[in-house]
């Protein structure tokens, strides 16, 4: 089964696939510069809690290719800093950064530092892509028959280091007879359901078919929806869970419906110092994204607009959540997690 | 309060201001001829049930401007036949095309014929304009204090022949003090929402912000959001309401957070004949809907997709339904109204 390669090191540069351009190009930046890679994290070119977090560590670690010696520490200091301030609400992000930070405080003075920060990345994406298919296996167990399942935006392989969250808990229960179709919502405003998951979808050979967010409840309505499962960016300690903008809608519409809701995402998506959702910082995002597609102007401009990137599901609408330890039931706690 | 002019008959042709290009564009098409009416309809350059009602109306009217003697009855039924199958859901379409038949019927061999159909025609869209101001009128007892307003589509004067339904509520509201600010689904996917609703509101004065769709959950959440109210394209003897893709969602989300939902239509919007909602045809669209806007592609045209242009909100989500001659609540029962 093909599964893209979102984030890739080769040669001492970063290959990543531009995921603003899917599908219908498939362009492949390549750099070794982190100030281009940090941008490419603010423009979502690479998107996705686990995978933004390979990639600043792949980032950090290529920032030290060709660094002096004697501004080592400040030079560290400003690339983190940097790298953490492209988005605010992945928390693996800053877990990732972390690493690397103990990966450089244990071997700053060591002539091998670079291929040590490399090393180090690489783990990061290697144990992501371990997590991925420990969800996928773990997952498997709220399938007991061949379901029409409901996802929203892009927790597939493009979203990760690996093969995804979400999407390989259904490309893992498609592959043991389990799903009978993918309703995909597009994912205002950024589209990355009806652009990313559609396409991940069609090359696993999966049956699936794009729908308007908006279009989830009357797909309930008629009965057509099993289980609607989803990815995160960032758990509390309590199983509050903030992830794409619209999540909550669908948790909402799952309670009234009585139809299952489940996350998937690795421990790495916890935040031990958020005991609850109200702490989670929300990204608002510009409010071009409402009024320009591409370089189609859609409305006014001058519009005023209110445009978040994630909201927060409250645990007591989540059936169950899916980690690579486990399949978690409430009532969640993960401060031992 | 400037309100724009949605279908305008003038020197015997019909101007129609063209909403698939606002708020950019404010072209005007003016025509006699009922069939580019009709593709006016099909490709939603007029839409909103009471406006296709009306236009419909001066479009058949207008057919008879040169039409020959001998072959009236069968050149009547043809443009009947054509102006019917524009859209499906609308039932305002069928009522004014009904009425437009029994002028027909009454003066088919009258030399005034052309006449006496351009002034039925006129009868209903004053009419429409008298149910918009009595919509409007009868919506004021749901504002208690200054609200925050959520709606959806475009309910509004482009709507309709008049100042609109739900949107006339808002406008009357507002004139009144009861309006703090409006909340407008983008209303994926023609953007009915962040095109028309904002436009108009902008042009009232009238403090407004656009969103997704999808973040109308975490709106309510926040405890932003004081009642939703949207207008209707068909409403069922038993109240059942279809109206835009999303509708039935937000009743959803209205049910969960415990806020009071409207729907605001004239009983023209009342199909005597639909008993239920589930009688109710819901127009599928194509799918280029949501694979390309304007020319802009914004994913793989090949990607199987399903997009119903309304949903049906049933009568128990519906807090009151605001109509010309009351504000009914449930139970409803629309057989005598």
């Amino acid at each position: 089964m093909k599964v893209p390669l979102t984030v890739q090191l080769k040669d001492s540069k970063l290959y990543i696939i531009n995921q603003t351009k899917l599908p219908l190009e498939e362009e492949i930046i390549i750099t070794d510069d982190y100030e281009r890679i940090a941008v490419a994290i603010e423009k979502l070119e690479v998107r996705g809690a686990p995978a933004i977090g390979v990639t600043a560590a792949y980032a950090l670690a290529l920032s030290f290719k060709i660094i002096q010696k004697e501004n080592i520490v400040g030079h560290f200091d400003k690339v983190f800093k940097r790298l953490a301030s492209t988005r605010p609400t992945a928390v693996n992000l800053f877990n990732a950064l972390d690493e690397m930070r103990n990966t450089f405080e244990q071997f700053k003075n060591d002539n091998s530092l670079y291929e040590r920060m490399i090393e180090r990345a690489v783990l990061i994406h290697d144990n992501d892509i371990k997590l991925c298919d420990a969800i996928a296996t773990n997952g498997l167990s709220i399938f007991k028959k061949k379901c029409r399942v409901l996802t929203h935006c892009n927790a597939g392989s493009l979203a990760t280091g690996g093969n995804g969250t979400a999407v390989n808990v259904i490309r893992h229960a498609f592959e043991n007879g389990f799903i009978e179709h993918v309703y995909v919502d597009e994912t205002r405003p950024l589209f990355q359901g009806s652009r990313l998951t559609a396409w991940e979808l069609k090359q696993a050979g999966i049956p699936f078919s794009i729908n308007t967010d908006s279009a989830a409840a009357f797909l309930m309505q008629q009965g057509k929806v099993d289980l609607v499962i989803t990815g995160s960016d960032r758990i509390a300690v309590n199983g509050d869970a903030a992830n794409k903008i619209g999540t909550y809608n669908l948790a909402v519409l799952c309670n009234y419906h009585k139809i299952p809701f489940y996350i998937a995402a690795p421990t790495t998506t916890i935040d031990k110092k958020c005991s609850e959702g109200s702490q989670i910082k929300i990204e608002l995002r510009d409010k071009k994204e409402l009024t320009i597609i591409g370089n189609k102007e859609i409305t006014d401009q001058d519009f005023p607009a209110y445009c978040p990137a994630f909201d927060v599901t409250p645990n007591n609408l989540i059936s169950a959540i899916i980690t690579e330890k486990q399949l978690h039931k409430p009532p969640f706690d993960f401060s031992n997690v």
